[in-house]
């Protein structure tokens, strides 16, 4: 049985890991693990499909392009619209963060 | 901020509570908790769309048409393809369960 919270007995420190779980044409589910990453300075994240994300251990930040934060603790969801523009600000090492992402074509929700 | 660990101040003892997170035509995201209901006896699901399910609190038995039993525990998930017949033979109500699960037209994977 697979188990969201078992991880590897090592994770790289140097980048996420990003694992696919379920990846279609529709729609895909990966777990992302962060252990302090951020998303480079004055980059941000613009996707073409919306997203649904939740985390499910450690604390983490996301910020908009607009400045305003959004604080994440653990069981945080929130929906991401295609193209809206986001960035990670702050993931915690100590637990890793658990992120699991469903990317796919939604539309309007 | 939504948190999937939030559960409303009294639960129905007789039924699940589902809830809808994300709906569109091509994909549906809902919160299922249960407290100890299970599929009447002699039925099964038998659902047209694929599932990804996780159980994120609780103790739960899933079974298929042929007898075989899945254990689940916090943090367990499962592909469930279309029309593969299963039932929940076993919930637990303290804690209650509390699944998140992803149906869609995944295709095979």
């Amino acid at each position: 049985m697979n188990n969201i919270f078992d991880l590897p007995s090592s994770l790289p420190k140097d980048r996420e890991l990003f694992e696919s779980i379920v990846s279609t044409d529709n729609i895909s589910i990966e777990r992302i693990i962060s252990t302090g990453q951020t998303t480079p300075p004055g980059k941000l994240y613009d996707q073409d499909r919306e997203e649904w994300v939740i985390l499910l251990q450690g604390k983490a930040i996301l910020a908009y392009a607009d400045g305003s934060k959004i604080k994440l603790t653990a069981g945080d969801y929130l929906f991401i619209p295609a193209h809206q523009k986001h960035r990670v600000e702050y993931t915690s090492s100590e637990p890793p963060c658990i992120w699991l992402a469903v990317h796919g074509s939604m539309g309007k929700i």
